[in-house]
């Protein structure tokens, strides 16, 4: 069996897209994200990645039916040269070389594509409570640090003081080897919870750097729904009684 | 040394045999149902498939003498397209990269049987004692679905949330990337024990989607064993002394 | 690099020999049993096996000068087909898949040898004392298990009930694929301490078999170290202190 | 991709180059040493080594630019065959098989740089505090052990009793396979802290060895800083508070 396998619906043709990618991560910042920008801009999905470096896992859907663990492909036709090619997923590559076979694997499919501009999407972990995210930024090359903090990128000294650590990081750096241009925006996030407050940040930067309109009603919706559930975890904590809804506490990714 | 080998005793010539999977996992539910179905149905092996992907073990007979840990293909010759290829064995793949080329490597057997449709059967952790377990379904198409659910199969939303993971769930996602229908029946287990009581549920549809007559004693005196265990255990759990046979405490494999 | 090296030193000429294994293991019996014989016979060391299966270290020698980890096989000429070569070494695999490998690779160097008999040698841990180590077996045949029989070795009903994990148990399971006709010795032992005792125990079973004379001095002696140790632990739990040597507690393999 | 990746900036004529290699590890001694000493030297960088060995992550820079992981190759040309090549770099090899694969591949290119000689630098953990330390050494060859010797190194009788472990080792073991000569020369080092003044005791060693002038001011203010926040704690110990500078108890690498 190949370590990688893709499987295309469609062999579209794109005008020098723009690769966006969010897999689950820190606060599920990523993940949400680009689902949310897929979902709005109707994206159409292309191609399917199965890999024995994802978990031996099949999922199982509402109608019985199963699909096996992958991460999928889409496309946004826009035209003039705007056109933008989204990953998505259920899991990033288990083990450490897993993680670089899959980002080689996707770079040299998105060379095809005539991809010369990456943009990947995660969460920053604060370990606390965060108000109002910022959205700290990472990047291959100093011209796309300038144009990112004209859109509101903090560029922060020694932050991620640990780097970037998976697809999001891998994609830059080995990008960065075959002379691509990258970005990794991370909107900043407890760490304790799904954050789609983070995610909208993250999506907030990133519709005003591909001059994109957005609703964000959906990601507004679970955000509130997060945020009941964690007011009723400060009850608990506090020692009061949640009166209702505690099977609300699922994780919404 | 090759990741894989099959050792073959036999080469059966079958007639658009079924395949029906069960190895270790929860409860040992599929273990326990396929291999009570083999011993009823008197199948033969035919072969038998050696892994690095399995633990570096061999296990001692009764009589001294050892054998490698190894998975093993059984047919049944039932004629008039009814055959039956029977899958069991001492382990899973021990790793994911395992897992996948385990399952890749049993499905291109399976082609060359002429296989078109497979059974995997496993147990569904409840985390609670169960009285009477349901058996649960997921499968490769609609079609399929619908038919199981004529036999009592239970195709709940949501349910197993966390998909199914392992060889039960691996051969259908593969199996469907190659045209092959599939269904994975899960009975509903405590996953504390091996559970004989489960393995019979899951038989029991088993039969009557595939038109076979099963004696379920053997099973149903494991489950006895199995149920005064417990009971035992619950005694003990309420500060009372159990009198006897406490040596009974095996698993049950 | 390749996964497996092997430096011939020498390139013996041998009759029909047989092999002996021991590596470190449960009590380190086999390691212990297996050195003995091969320091006692001044076997000669013939070739060095090197692995990326075994651990990225180097051991330091008392002169300073350091050696890469490796197994080592010895050849002891007796003629008339009773020849021996010996595998020892610092580490087995440290992967299932590199056990594997390496149980692979050493069987294909026995065939060339034209060893058709192989002896591995192991702790069977009691998980408690045991003053009179009985030594169990396993073996490929039944004819064996006979022949074993008669040198006193015990073949008990489910014994080993987890089977045998590691290099003795698979180059069994392998060999017997190969035709190859095998036997693992293992001398009970508690599993706390490395057992010259049990060593000695399983070496008597050997010399037997093979028709050796084995002076256990240096054995004997290691065991009385252990014992010493053993005692004052012993006393340590009773609540005396022990009055010397502490600085003993060594682990002697 | 490539298991591992070298990338030239510049492809050196070196004359008979020594090799010294500083990676992170026990108090982070080698690392901080090689690095050292390429600072002094104004050491050129010639090459970088990514490897799917490596942890999966890329490290952000103060000006917000990532590179991915790495290790890195540097030249000194000082003439009349005391040219110097010098390797450090992020991490090490994540898992035993990427310590050998990476260890093979770094000395294959050293042999074609013409090396014959080597010095890994490490730490020597004793597990307590060390006032002044020692450097211990290991070695290829009887020769060079008396070399070190006349130079100050330690070459104790069962010390380091567990043999050397990783990338330090692995050299010496690999590189006398190739009929290299190795030293490895370990500072001792209390194991709880990075520990700049272990690695002045193991360059001012190297630099006898090498015939080199070094400045230590640099290494000395990281003593110093480390110094503060040891003493720091040990007031913290004895129920202290202290009054001031908590905030630099950072991991100074």
């Amino acid at each position: 069996m190949e370590d990688i396998q893709i499987h295309f619906l469609e062999k579209p043709q794109l005008e020098d897209p723009v690769f966006v990618q969010g897999l689950p991560g820190i606060g599920n910042v990523g993940k949400l994200a680009a689902e949310h920008l897929k979902d709005e801009l109707k994206a159409v999905k292309f191609a399917e990645i199965y890999s024995k470096f994802f978990p031996p896992q099949v999922l199982v859907l509402d109608d019985g039916l199963i699909r096996l663990v992958q991460n999928e492909l889409y496309y946004v036709k826009r035209g003039k040269g705007r056109d933008i090619v989204v990953l998505v997923g259920d899991y990033q590559g288990l083990t450490p070389e897993g993680q670089y076979e899959l980002a080689d694997f996707v770079l040299a499919e998105l060379r095809k594509l005539g991809v010369q501009r990456l943009f990947t999407l995660g969460g920053y972990g604060m370990g606390r409570m965060v108000a109002k995210p910022r959205v700290l930024g990472a990047a291959t090359d100093a011209a796309l640090v300038k144009e990112m903090e004209t859109h509101g990128v903090v560029f922060a000294r020694g932050e991620p003081g640990a780097g970037i650590v998976g697809a999001s990081g891998l994609l830059l750096g080995l990008g960065k080897l075959h002379g691509m241009k990258a970005v990794c925006l991370m909107g900043e996030t407890s760490g304790y919870f799904v954050d789609p407050k983070s995610a909208q940040a993250v999506l907030e930067v990133l519709t005003k750097v591909l001059d994109i309109q957005l609703d964000f009603a959906e990601l507004e919706h679970k955000a509130k729904q997060i945020d009941q559930i964690t007011s009723k975890l400060r009850e608990v904590e506090r020692g009061e009684e949640p009166r209702e809804g505690k099977e609300d506490l699922g994780y919404i990714g």
